[in-house]
């Protein structure tokens, strides 16, 4: 369980770990002072990258599906979140119908699901697992391959009017998605009554940006790094928006490259203002894509012009086969980590307002500069040693208490902007919300 | 840290075990119902006593004075239930002033001070150490065993009016008592002005009575063991009360020695019922005391009648040398538990409403059917090896997790019985609060 991290880290992100030992107390009085204004999502995860003089998140998840990756030494930590999570949603609720994705053949997101039943279980739920699947239409149980088993149910409207979501002999209080909604919001779950859904529909990525979260998370940025006196850009990754592409039919590609040339200017200056002596790069991404699909790494505006075939077919279309038209371009933040000689990110689990564990993805496969979220799992996850909540002020900042604490305290950030986001994306109603 | 127990468990409380496990879920939603009515203590331990057949309280406290003792595995467990207090009780607060027991010299008290400062300080709150002491007149930073220091400083009334409590420079949004004001409140923490107390000030031994927390735990036994399917007796330790007692004078004793013979008769009825092969007794107590001070065990009525010149003056002073005039006689519940050797209790440790973590009292020069808790700390902790939320179905009813889960379920009653006990005093006023 111990990672052997083998980072070579000085300059300015040991100085931001240290601003954060420092500033500790600062920290989490603005964090429980933004936790008044922003209700925290039911739960979420962040992944970030440490590159060294940069600390940044780099994808927020409103539907999360490693907690099985999670150490389990912080299963108590995720029992009691989850009490004070449910505790705040809906505190007379009893039954849960907990709504997965459709991969019944990828064992590793059932172990996750399998524990996330276990998790809300321990904090006083009746919790069984409904599938959207058709083809399943009867209780069907799959065999884990940790030696325990998952059984899904047909969902089926129920109640008078059909107006409630449940199982054959279940009505839940609430639906809990864990399923991020890629393909729109399906007619059963739309106009429930009295029905709590957690997170709410409008988090689904039928609807959320990518943009949106990390325009929401720069303010947050701004806010909190004037709060604690550090430049702002060591924890936010720049980011340009392009609405109207068709990679297929290669228009839009203009305003691709020139905003691709414009935010590598930006990027130079700042590694220039750093003294940081390294090539920048972004990422271009599906704006509202997810699991790891539609990512190219980019070092020059030339390069999204003399796309081929291969790479425009990969970057039209992500997860249930989706036309990708709008994309987000963001600074490219490498990661210093590495885990036995694989590339490594940090990923933080949240629960309602608490880190309640994280692990590294692990990636042997892939460079420091590229999406380490790859189809097909070749990703390891590796658990998170120690709690992200203890930093130790007589240790090294980038002790491993420490390191976590940071990766804790920017995880949070961006759970707060996924906060702002659900609250504007509510109020403008672009939204599948009943 | 591995405690050996070498409990012989048979019978009934492997039963009650069972029982706790295979209605967990009922048990934890039917508690967050008592919790949407009933505030929780921001913090509280509990002592149990685990006599094979029977699991009950037999101690509340409401000024917890052994958080050093709990395994550190637990502290991020402390902090996140701490955030979640915080959150509830002053949201808003930035500084807390915690007032501590008058004990300088017992260095255990004092590692206990510094471990809930540290809990604090990570949850996000500045925290300074406020004396009640006359002889400390500026800050006196005292060495602890363990390494770390704490620094003392004198309480003095500030702000306009001199309504407020405070330190030089420091004004702080809460007090946080970890003192038990047994003596009485100090006048220097009457009629504060717009800063909150916690807990509040008749939460105190100068205005709580053991009896009327097991007459609420008797309430709360009853309602719980109507909900899961038990006898209440299995949890809830049968008490009666004499209130005009003078041991040095011998007068009131006929009362005692009546309701000590009444008490007797109806545990040996209950002994009958379950089979159970053993000589009641029951523990004499003063009905305000504390620190383990002012108790015997007591098998036979005429025992109370006879009391020698030396017994009596036991009897007759507690902590602070308050005089003794109320006594609660409580049914004796053995401990079946040693761990190397020594007699053990368990002692649960709580943070708003969950369970952060315990461990057991052993003492190797007491009997099963005594008082552990004796002055000048001759018992030794030993902390309980996992948490109290996760129990394993698959696991024997006795196994840790399980045996620690049912202590965890017992503890949050008698904490539960706390709440209501309080709520009952805020309203009759017996109480010094502003």
């Amino acid at each position: 369980m111990v990672p052997h991290l083998t980072t070579a880290l000085t300059g300015p992100l040991l100085e931001l770990e240290k601003r954060f030992l420092d500033k500790e107390t600062a920290i989490e009085q603005w964090l429980r002072g933004q936790w008044l204004d922003h209700a925290p999502p039911f739960y979420g995860s962040v992944d970030l990258r440490n590159a060294g003089y940069k600390l940044a998140p780099v994808d927020t998840n409103l539907f999360p599906g490693g907690f099985n990756n999670l150490n389990v030494a912080f299963l108590p930590l995720c029992v009691q979140a989850a009490m004070t999570a449910i505790e705040k949603v809906c505190p007379e609720a009893k039954r849960f119908l907990l709504i997965p994705e459709n991969h019944t053949r990828n064992q590793f997101y059932l172990m996750n699901v399998a524990r996330l039943a276990l998790i809300l279980r321990h904090a006083g739920i009746d919790v069984r697992v409904g599938s959207l699947l058709p083809e399943i239409t009867a209780p069907t149980t799959l065999d884990l391959p940790d030696g325990q088993t998952l059984t899904l149910e047909p969902v089926k409207r129920i109640g008078p009017g059909g107006r409630r979501l449940g199982l054959d002999g279940f009505d839940p209080c609430s639906v809990l998605l864990n399923n991020d909604l890629s393909a729109g919001v399906p007619e059963i779950l739309k106009d429930l009554d009295e029905q709590f859904v957690i997170p709410p529909l409008h988090a689904g990525w039928h609807a959320r940006r990518k943009s949106r979260h990390f325009r929401a998370f720069q303010e947050v940025a701004i806010d909190f790094a004037r709060e604690i006196g550090i430049d702002p850009w060591l924890i936010n990754p720049e980011y340009e928006v392009c609405g109207k592409i068709n990679f297929q039919e290669r228009t839009g590609l203009e305003c691709l490259a020139s905003n691709v040339d414009a935010l590598l200017y930006r990027i130079r200056a700042k590694y220039k203002q750093y003294g940081i002596e390294r090539e920048p790069f972004v990422i271009v991404k599906a704006d509202a894509g997810t699991y790891g699909m539609g990512i190219m790494t980019v070092k020059d505006a030339s390069e999204v012009q003399d796309l081929n075939r291969k790479q425009r077919n990969k970057m039209a279309v992500v997860k249930e086969g989706l036309q990708v038209t709008e994309v987000i371009i963001q600074e490219g933040v490498p990661t210093v980590e590495t885990v036995d000689e694989g590339t490594a990110e940090p990923v933080v689990y949240m629960i309602d307002r608490y880190v309640v564990g994280g692990f590294y993805r692990v990636n042997t496969q892939r460079g420091i500069d590229e999406n380490l979220n790859a189809p097909g799992m070749t990703f390891k996850p590796l658990a998170f040693e120690t709690g992200c909540s203890l930093p130790d002020a007589h240790l090294a900042p980038d002790a491993a208490p420490n390191r976590f604490y940071a990766y804790g305290v920017v995880a949070r950030l961006a759970l707060l902007a996924a906060a702002i986001e659900l609250e504007e994306t509510a109020i403008t109603g672009t939204t599948g919300t009943p």
